[in-house]
């Protein structure tokens, strides 16, 4: 059964050959972007533009029409207007394509009778053809080991661990440029729009058996089968971190999901509590979606909800320490008071004025010398009360008064200390001016596991939401 | 009274001669950089560092002591360990200066008695002496229409009209900071610390009479006239909208603001409930705070709560409508449903595939056509339904295949509408890589008066404040 799954998505996620049909001499038409998309990232499989004109397009020989491709073709990107598609679906099934995805628009979304109708016709075409559908209404797979840029995005990010389904083109979109600033490393990605054929519980049954997948995140606005959906959730999160962001929450959402998707409606306090009983974690925004994956993806598996804090590491911490303590509490985590041994050992390298020894720690204005925060570190990472550290690190305010090679061996520490023991190290950086070392530093501490947040509220709900996750799955301690 | 509290804060916000207790020729002490950042960004007034060993420091004659500079002295930044301020509030006495502004740190934050004790003292040698105090444990002063710095922050922001208060240092140079890279203007900040002398309440006076001052933000951790506070504020908030961030507000942040300033816990609850009374906004995050002082500079006066939102500029804004719509109706704003007569005009100039022609509009993969982006932007301005527009431009998706130019005739169409009439246009845009090309349209956009949100939710929460303040003074209609 796993096995088949596999072998049943092995098309969509790893075709071998593509053809995009509406691929044209306009650089600007849909068709054209997904298929200049694949050259330019140096898709290695084939690749055949189909167009009625023929000739070259982006100088690769174009069929008039699918059928008339010389080799095998496994999946087939259709972005033309809706009222011509039935005709590719039949040169599809002619040619024995495996799959089809629809960036066109046009079917049930538009609420009308014809629209349905067309989506109806669609999906038996597939039934009857021996093929697939993704879509209608959608960008479509996502499979950077594949080399397959995510429809006109001609960019990819580092392979890595994370799927993630989506309902919502953009949001998938959105995702994945986050997951390439941020460090969010793919496994697949897929938006199914209407998924008139392959549905949201089709993919979750590949992605809980799929080898390179552990962690899932999605976001829905309804399901279709809610009571097979649920059970398999369920299932998937028992092994697999699983966190869903669901469009539609309120009442005007839920009439907007109509007009997108065409959801049917299922109130968000069932949704709520449908997924709590499941184990899955539920998000309620991009960030938060973006924050969890990262979370998971760096510090899995990690259970505890002691936090340390330190702040003011560019001077002026105590009313970091205020307001870390309110975002960690207010979410559930627990702020301990350090031990007295602790305590007596911070006193020894900290100055008495400025600073506060208590946790959140306020290192008062020596935050930017090393030594001092090594030592510092070393202490706090130490105490047995602390479970994970979070280091309150606003790197342009350090800039204004530090040099970036000083910030560079700061932040060696944190990178030292996260390779050589257990406990997550978290960074949070306030969004700055974007400069090139900053840049260049945010993606060394990425490579090296530690994430930074924008803001201690939402690295606080993200590791909230993590406790939950493993106290629901392993057993409230 | 109104002229007596202005000439009072003259000296504290319009110093015309500043020493500087502490200045040294270590480059890296507070005292230095406090002297070098007034030097830095062009301080018009007298400057004398102040250090025992005389000699000259930063280019600057050096005086042992206070009192041994030759010309008044209105403004002293004291940056020395606690134990040696006693003398020098003598000769500052002997001198005549007007206002001390204490970064030492050392007194009753400390908690112990000792520190209890010298804060007592200073503020006794205060009012002996006829001057008064900022701080102790504080950053101080910005006032960048006087070419006062924020302490060590050697930059100055444009100058403006908004007005904060802070019992944190750190917080307020944040809130600084953020507002030169998002462009909040500021008439003046003051990080006050432990307030011995002049209190929240004082600063509070001042900014509601200042007539360069018409938004007032605060950071709060606790009030020590807590009655006064708010009847005052509650009379400030009549003519200046006036928001609070309230630090401590879990048990455990409370904890650690009794560290921080040694203020007094009122319980959140409370305090809620007394800021709404006083048609006080009470915001819950630095972010929140920001995004709410922007929204007043830009767009005040404006009440309304009918909000259209224009989504998929970047193409696959159907899940971007979704979440817009659940962003603002779950903060009390209407995504009202379009009138006939616009869901016609808008079908004229539409691709029917892809776009959604409801509110929220999903412009479908068109939105990066100028032409059509103007038309279907004066069409919803033009809807009477409709109060405020919000715009889900994510640059740096369009930028991947757009060219920036095209990006910057689209921005130019919100500029010219957000010129030519009156109600209010919003972007939203995710931070991106920070690109010199996108800092500077950000730079242009918010010159013109438009706020920049990185999310719909918190550009949904800022303009809600908004609205619930103009509600509370003008009438629930």
């Amino acid at each position: 059964m796993f096995e088949e799954k596999l072998h049943q998505f092995e098309p969509i996620f790893y075709p071998r050959s593509i053809a995009v049909v509406g691929a044209s001499q306009n650089k600007l038409k849909f068709g054209t972007r997904y298929l200049d998309s694949l050259i330019h990232v140096g898709f290695k499989g084939k690749l055949y533009p189909v167009n009625p004109a023929g000739g070259e397009i982006s100088s690769l020989k174009a069929y008039p029409r699918v059928r008339d491709i010389p080799g095998p073709v496994d999946y087939v990107m259709v972005a033309i207007p809706a009222k011509f598609v039935l005709q590719v679906l039949d040169d599809c099934a002619a040619k024995g394509v495996k799959v089809v995805q629809f960036f066109t628009a046009g079917f049930s979304e538009t609420g009308t009778e014809e629209g349905r109708q067309l989506e109806k016709e669609i999906a038996n075409k597939a039934k009857e053809g021996g093929f697939r559908i993704i879509g209608p209404n959608c960008i479509g797979v996502y499979s950077p080991a594949n080399l397959m840029p995510y429809g006109p995005m001609p960019v990819l990010g580092q392979v890595g661990s994370v799927a993630f389904i989506s309902q919502s083109g953009g949001h998938a979109g959105s995702i994945i440029e986050m997951g390439m600033r941020r460090g969010i490393h793919f496994s697949k990605v897929v938006s199914f729009g209407n998924g008139c054929d392959l549905d949201s519980v089709d993919y979750l049954e590949y992605l809980a058996v799929d080898p390179q997948t552990k962690i899932i995140g999605a976001y829905l606005e309804g399901v279709r089968q809610g009571r097979h959906f649920f059970q398999l959730a369920k299932e998937a999160a028992k092994t697999k971190p699983m966190m869903v962001w669901k469009g539609g929450k309120t009442e005007a959402g839920a009439e907007a999901a109509a007009s997108h998707t065409g959801a049917l409606a299922i109130s968000d306090t069932i949704w709520s509590a449908m997924l709590r009983q499941a184990g899955v974690i539920k998000v309620d925004s991009l960030e938060e979606l973006a924050d969890t994956l990262l979370t998971f993806q760096h510090y899995l598996p990690f259970l505890g909800h002691n936090v340390a804090i330190i702040a003011g590491l560019a001077g002026g911490g105590g009313g970091e320490s205020v307001s870390s303590t309110d975002a960690c509490t207010s979410v559930g985590l627990n702020v301990p008071p350090f031990r007295e041994e602790t305590r007596r050992r911070l006193k020894e390298i900290l100055p008495p004025a400025g600073s506060i020894l208590r946790n959140p720690l306020d290192m008062g204005g020596v935050g930017g010398f090393v030594d001092i925060l090594e030592k510092t570190m070393e202490i706090v990472v130490a105490d047995p009360e602390v479970n994970i550290i979070i280091i309150n690190e606003h790197m342009d305010s350090l800039a204004s008064f530090l040099s970036w090679e000083t910030l560079g061996q700061m932040n060696d520490i944190f990178i030292r200390l996260r390779r050589n023991q257990e406990k997550p190290i978290v960074l949070v950086s306030r969004p700055g001016l974007g400069s090139e070392q900053r840049v260049a530093l945010e993606r060394k501490l990425s490579d090296a596991g530690i994430t930074i947040y924008p803001s201690l509220d939402r690295a606080a709900k993200a590791i909230a939401n993590m406790n939950w996750y493993f106290r629901f799955h392993r057993g409230w301690q």
